[in-house]
Order: C-alpha cells, then structure tokens, then sequence
C-alpha cells in the first residue's frame, strides 16, 4: 500500500495531529523497521496521537482510506520484533497517552494510558509514597505497562500474571468506536476496575495478542506492600537437576505457599547477563559448547541452573515458607540462599573488603542478584537489555538501543507443565538444537502459574554477521517445529511468526469471522495473531526477507 | 416460532436422536417452561442429545429450520430461571453428556462434560481417593458443575471464582463448528487445561453469560487437600456493624491471607436457611419487620450479620491466619469461633447432652454450621434449597421441587467495592427498599475476589398467593433501577431482566457484530445476555407476563 489511499490519508492525518506529529523522515521510518532480528514489514509513517478522540479519529481515516495502522505503546517489544509492523503499514505511536488516572491506595489499582512506561509507574508511586507494589516485567523501565500486558508478558511477584491482574480496558475499536470491557459500560460504577467478567461476555480475552482493538486505558491491580520479603535464590549444579526441582517446588506453587513466579535460568543465560561471549578464550569459534560452558561455570561458580523468587507476607508467613521451600530443596539444590534488605546493603557495604578475604567475588554476584531483587518487588531494571549485546564484538554502549546496535535476538518461548518430565524433556531438545545451529542455548523456564511453565529460549545473535540472521532464523523455525510437535506451543510470537499462530482450522474460522465483524476493512494490524488462512500451511510460517541495512 | 420449520426441526432432530430423546409431552414442556417467578419463554420441546456429536448435528438442523435452541446442563439455575429460555424456543439439555474424562492428581485438574453434576463429581474424587478439592456452589448437588461456571457462579473456597479456574473449553459454535479454546487447539499439547489464554486472542471470556457457543466440555482446576483446614464463624449483633467488617477483612483478602471466599448473611437471611415463615406468629401478617426480626434474632441467637470463611495451609499457616483474624476482628464482632474435623464431631457427639446442661441449642447450631462446613471444603449441599420454601404455607417435601411447588425465588446480585462505606450503604439501600415492598430483606454479601463483593439479595415469596409473582416482580424493578443508579451493577441476570444488559451503546455494537458473526441465522438461546437492540430503553426490561399455572 503506497498508493493515493496513504497520501490522502497522511494529509488527513496531518490536518489532525499537526504536522510535527505525523513522522515521515526517512532515518527514523527505517529506525521503526528495525527489529533485532530479519523482519519484512516497513512503516510508511509514524502518527503521535495526543488522546484517545485522536486515536479514533486517526482509527476513522485509516478506514475511509482503506490504509493498515499498527499500535505501539512503547515500542520495546524486543525479541519479539520492537517496533515493526507485520506487515507494510503505518504506526501509531501510543507514547503521548502517558497519563496515570487513578490510583486506589484501598482497593490497590492504578489505571494507565498505554504510553505509561515501568519507570514512570514506579516512581509516580514512590513520589505518592504509596504502600503499593506494581509489578515489573525484566525487560526494560521504559517499557509500557500496558504493551507488556497486552503481549501477555509476566513478571516477579504474585501479580506476575500480568493480564491476569488487568481490567476496566478502554478499547477504540477498528470502525473508531470506543467501549469499555468488564462493569465499566456502566455509568455511575465504581466495580468497574475490580472484577474481571462484568455482565454479559466478557470481551477483555479478545484483546490481548490480538488485533481487534486499540487499548487506551487500562486499569492494573497493585498489590500492598507486606509487612516482610525476602528473596531466595538457589543453584544446582547438576545439568539434569531441574526436574526434581520443579516437581519440588510445584506442590508449593499449587498450595499458594509461592505465590509468585519463580525464575530458573541456565548457565548460559546467567552467564550473558553479566558479560559478553568470550571471543578471545575461544578463538572466534562458536557456539560455546557444553563442555566450555561447563569450565566457565566452575570458574564464575555459576550453577547448572539458577533460580529466584520472593516471599511476601507476615513474619511469621514468610518463616513457614522458607521452611516448606528450604525442606522441598533439601538434596535437589547444591545452594540456597535467603536475602533480604539488610542482607543485600551489608553485601553491599562488605563486598570489597570480603572479597580480600575470602578470594569469593560478592560484587559479581551482586551484579546479578541485586537486579532480580528488585524486581521481585517490583523495581523493573535496565540490566537485562545488557545481555542482547551477548554476540557483538563491540562494547556495550551506554545509550543502548539493540534494534540500532544490530544485535540479534529472537525469543522463542513455549508453554509447558509445571512437571520435572516436560521440563527435562524440553530442555533438552532445546539444548541439543541450539548448539547444533551454533548457538549457545539461553534459556529461562519460570514457573509462571500453579501449573504450567514459561521457557523463554534466547537465540541471541550478531546481525551485522553475514549469513547470521538466515541461521537464526532457520533455528527458529526448526525449534519453533519440534515444540509444537511435541506438544509445548509458544504463549507468545514475533512478527515474522504469525504463521503459527493457526493449530486449528475451526478456531481460524471463528476468529476470522470475529475480526471481519469489528474490522470490516482489516486495517488494524493485519496479520497480528491472526491465524493464517484456508489453504497455509499451518505450521510454516511465510518466508522472511532479511532487512539488515 | 410455531410454524412448519419447527415441525420440520423435531422430525430431523427426532431421526438424529430417536424418538425418546426429543421429548413433546406437554406435562414435561410446562414443567420447563416453569420457574421460580414469573417467565416468558415456553419450551417447545426438549432434545436430550448423548454427545458432542450429536449437539453439533442438532445445531445445524436448527439453523436450516432457523428455530432457537436454548441449552441447559443441569437447569438448577434457580433463582435466575431455572431451565426456562428468554424467549420461545427448544431446549437442549446436556444431562447425557456426564463424563468425567480426564482426572490429573499431579496438576490439580479435572475435564468434564456439562452434565457432570457437582454430587457426581465430588463422588468421583472420593471414589478416586483423589487428594483434591472441588469447589462447590450452595445451590444444589445436583447442579451442572460446567453450567454453574458459565454463569460465572462462585463458591466458598479458595477455587471459589469459578470462571477463574476453569479453561480449556470445547465450544459448539451457533453454525456446528466446534472449536477448543486456549492452548486446547494445538494437537498434541497437554497445556491445553493448564493455562487461561492461549496464543491469540483468548476466547473463554466471550462464552460465560452468552449466546455465542455450547460449551461441551471443560478443564475445571481443583485444589490439593490442605495439610490444614479450619473454618471460621463470626457473629455482629449490630445492625450496622457489617461496614466496619468488611474494612477489616479487605486488607487480609489482599495480602493473601484470606485465600477465599467469605460469605456473612444478614439475620433475615439464616432465619430463612433453618425455618419457614412464623406465619402464627406474625398473624399472618408480612413482612417480617425489623423489630420482630430484633427480637427473634435474639431469642435465637442469630447475628445482624454472620460470617463464615475457611483456612487452608500448613498447620503454621493456618495458626498465623487465624491471629491474623482474630485480630483485625477485634471489637469489630461478637463472637468469632473456629471450627476443625474434631470440633465438630465433638459438637455432633454432644450436642443433646450439651443442651440439657447448659440450654444452649447446639443442634440448631449445628444445623447452620455443618452444610456451609463442608462447602468451606469443597462438599455439595442441599440444605440451601430448603430455604426457597421459606414462605410456603405448607411443609417442605421431600422430593423438594422449587419450580413444581410454586416457590417464589428472584435473585438480585449487584457487585460492590470490597468497601466498608459502600457495603453500608447498599445493604441499608436494599434493606429499607424491600421492606418497603413487602418482602423480606435477606442477603448475602460475598467477598468474592480481593477487591469487590457479591451481594445477593433474595426476593422469597410464594407464587401461589395471588399477586405475588407481579409484587415480586416490581420489587425486582425497583431494586434494580435504585442499584444501578447507584453504580452497583447486577454480576448475574435472570431470564426474564436481561434488558439490564445494556448501559453502553457502543459495547451493544460490538457484542451485535460478534453475535451476528457467529450466529448468523440468530439461532442460538435468542435474547440470552445480548444487549436491547438500539432504540431500546436501557434499564427497563421488557414486561413479563406472569406464568403462574
């Protein structure tokens, strides 16, 4: 679409917004386009609605001129394709939607506009001095609440679920028509932000992963601070000692004694979130082999397997459950290590001097630990980004921007029950796939509900390396393959994946029924979770032009 | 609907099923088209189809006859219609399709059919000696586990938000197609029953309170049996004592302490549950007022408010919320009593003995207790029932049939902020509006999530005494009317207030837009949980003409 529908439809938009808010320079389209991997849609403009009357009146020239509109909150949808746009279309940039509109110390929930970043959210309540915990996703504070909920991230604490804890959403449809979900169609309500069904269907499902709407408000359940936290971290150093683990703590998940998701990383994963790959020890070969990686993991005495979570509640709660989590552990974890904030400002305060006593290097571990504490409570973090630069040669800058830098990463994250068979057996499929492309298999399995797992696998990568973008992208395919063929589909895709999205030829009927309903003109994202047509094959997703420039 | 298509329906559904499943008598017709007030829709036949197969082959040959279909699983929607449709129409009834297919001790789910009653599966798990609760509804044993979820029912533990812990659900759609919802439509997963969303758009939200699938099967999440149970009873004797209560609950209901759902009936409301109407005593005067409600209430030591919640976890866990409690209720209650296993055999044991010595009627008490003891455990109970006869002149059979014996049951269920001030302000509201109208005030407030209570106000009455059905049903009205306004809308509606569905033209569109879509010919339970048509007026419901036979 080039056509006159998009230059009509930019003057319109022009005419609306102003001139300065409709972006059509050159660098920054192709900044828009750039993902951290091979991507083919391309943004033909970048409109800056003020509020919500802009963004149905932007929605309402879109459809008169029959041209695709893509919303973004924040744009960090990284791994997962940033910015871009699944297919050839214009942004809509959801950022100056920035206000906070309520915050119930009571009843304890916030309602937000998309452009509402982590950071903002966080400090708007320290400032308020409020007891309120919200929760963080790791990947970056300026990252959108309301984007992260609506790609159905998850976070740390017991409101980790994230749209699970989110309700009272206020949708400009694709005609331009506006509706809130749950009791807020009722006027005088205050219930509105406080349950999730309302009267009648309940229409909040449709619009996470989806392309059926635009979001412009949205309310997000906070939890009180508690009377005590603590943190725990454990480690095994056993590569086949996840199963026991979680088949360990899944009865503590199930019986509400861990009610926060609990993070379990790999040697690798722990290892590129503190430094870059060892080029020079490992003479510009890759992919760091098991073997390496096993030497590398005494030497930083990283474990096999590295798991964190938080306990929240009385003294006398969190007592009891450091004493269920320590006897669950017993003979299945090689360390486990309560922390909470005194124990961190003394490491803190003592990590130089002990280091020369003991020769064990504490700021190390505080580099790592000092992150995921926060965000077990909630404090979301920059430290993360860090690892995307894992393959790059060069340092890691101090304005980190990966979709800019070329760094390549591709997330690939299935679902699976929370058992130590289904966690052993994908994470060793996954293992031995990666290292076969020539990547070190990164990968994170969190405990995310009372019953089923999150494994996000990293292929993390240099995009500026010929060819390396091709290889990534034929490792994603091939392990994308084998996990839905096993029964773990992915809870989560990236814009050049959608073609996995069907499994099902009836459910894409009836979705497709559905979107042809509220999208009569199918400008809002097409593509975007939408199940491939009649007549795709299900299970291949359409080929992907590389665009690294 | 009276015409050929209908004869042409029942001779093609009569091939599919046989003769003895397409039931015509008129005896069996009247019965379902009746309730427990006054209704509008006759059932014009009732097809018993034996599987999924078969519902889809039923809904087709609906839709080519283009006659409504009205699906029912168990039809124990008492209070809100029992089995009777919106409109004219033809039932399917689902109590064939009972099998409990799928039991998984390890992550806590079982999947069942939609005439899977709660005694069946509560039998089952006992049988089983499964280490799993169920959670179950007051209404009845012999109530459809699967229908009660898609009316968004709830119960007393803390799996009590029954649309919260079920997914995975297979879906006859209006034109035949069957689809599995979440991750169910991936072939060869085993998260499908884990986890609520899926990939894409996630479609459970839309078929709870709809007309827009038959859902005939469904993932329902159970809880392991706690190491520790106990359950809790508080008393107020002060009539606006609730407020101070609620305040005091909220803060343990956010922080986790209190993992379930609390019920506290107000005095009219366990009178109800233990006797009948003190017709002699009143002179046969109604309604009970306030003053005599006083004196009974002391002479039989009943609250202004009752209270009832349980405890689950460890022994320490329990110990820890039990000091929790017993301190926010401080001052707050009158009496505050935790009852375990051996308690209350004590009690059972005792209770003759006990009253001789010391006057105090312990079987009486014993009576409230022990049916809302075991629904603290997930136990089904029917003593519930009972109190529908509450204003019956004649003793309560055996065999008791609520919509056969002419009781008059309407219930209203406004959702609240988990608030002091507004859980005041609407049971005073409700209170003085249907003394004011002749009935009797029961209710009960729910805390039914951590931010907002249930409040389910009953209208008891005895349709057989002239005029009632039309008193009630003004009553209803005017209760209505007074709580929407107020900002507390209805969670729930009966068959005959679905014009309340409305409050947003906009959301009116979009739920018309889907509903077209998916049912094309309109087919499917017309009327049911769809909003009034434009034009309408929003808050007054269609008039019902009273059916009384």
């Amino acid at each position: 679409m080039d056509g006159p529908g998009l230059a009509r439809a930019l003057s319109e938009w022009e005419a609306l917004l102003g001139a300065m808010h409709v972006v059509r320079e050159s660098g920054a389209l192709r900044a828009a386009s750039t993902a951290t991997f091979a991507t083919r849609g391309q943004v033909q403009a970048i409109l800056r609605p003020a509020n919500r009357e802009d963004v149905q009146q932007c929605v309402q020239i879109a459809n008169r001129c029959r041209v695709p509109i893509y919303p973004v909150s924040s744009g960090r949808n990284w791994g997962y394709g940033s910015r871009v746009p699944v297919e050839d279309g214009v942004l809509i940039d959801l950022a100056r939607l920035n206000r906070i509109l309520e915050l119930d110390e009571e009843l304890a929930y916030v309602t937000i506009e998309p452009g509402v970043t982590q950071r903002q959210l966080q400090e708007f309540l320290r400032q308020r001095n409020s007891r309120l915990w919200m929760d963080a996703t790791g990947a970056s504070p300026e990252c959108s609440v309301v984007g992260n909920t609506l790609e159905r991230g998850f976070g740390h604490t017991p409101m980790g679920d994230h749209c699970g804890n989110a309700c009272a959403l206020e949708v400009v449809l694709p005609t331009g028509d506006c509706v809130r979900t749950g009791f807020g169609r009722f006027a005088a309500t205050r219930a509105g932000a406080l349950g999730r069904w309302g009267l009648g269907p309940s229409l909040d499902g449709l619009l996470s992963q989806s392309n059926l709407g635009i979001v412009t408000r949205m309310s997000v359940w906070l939890m009180p601070e508690p009377e005590c936290f603590q943190a725990f971290f454990f480690v095994s150093n056993e590569e086949q000692g996840l199963g026991a683990i979680v088949d360990a703590l899944r009865p503590l998940r199930l019986n509400g004694t861990l009610r926060s998701v609990i993070h379990i990383g790999n040697d690798y994963k722990v290892l590129a979130a503190t430094s870059q790959f060892p080029w020079a020890d490992m003479h510009g070969r890759t992919p760091l082999d098991q073997a390496a990686m096993a030497r590398l993991r005494r030497t930083l005495s990283i474990g096999a397997w590295n798991g964190s979570g938080g306990l929240y509640g009385t003294r006398a709660q969190v007592r009891e459950a450091r004493a269920q989590l320590r006897r669950a552990l017993r003979g299945k974890v090689d360390r486990l290590q309560f922390v909470d904030d005194r124990l961190l400002k003394v490491m803190q305060r003592f990590a130089r001097p002990f280091r020369v006593l003991s020769g064990w290097d504490v700021s190390r571990t505080l580099k790592l630990i000092a992150p995921v504490y926060g965000l077990l409570k909630g404090v979301p973090t920059e430290s993360a980004l860090k690892s995307v630069y894992w393959r790059k040669k060069t340092e890691i800058p101090d304005d980190m921007d990966p979709d800019r830098d070329g760094c390549g990463l591709l997330w690939c994250s299935p679902v699976l029950p929370n058992t130590g068979a289904d966690v052993t057996n994908l994470t060793n499929v996954v293992t031995n796939l990666l290292l076969e492309h020539g990547f070190e298999p990164q990968m994170t399995v969190s405990l995310a509900t009372e019953r089923s797992a999150i494994c996000v696998i990293t292929i993390s990568y240099d995009r500026s390396a010929p060819g390396e973008d091709e290889r990534a992208g034929e490792c994603y395919r091939a392990l994308m393959e084998v996990l839905v063929e096993r029964g773990y589909p992915p809870y989560r895709l990236n814009v050049s994946s959608m073609g996995y999205m069907t499994g099902d030829a009836s459910y894409a009927r009836a979705l497709e029924a559905i979107k042809s309903a509220l999208d009569p003109n199918g400008i809002l994202a097409p593509g975007r979770y939408e199940p491939a047509r009649a007549g795709q094959d299900a299970h291949i997703p359409p080929a992907v032009v590389p665009t690294v420039r």
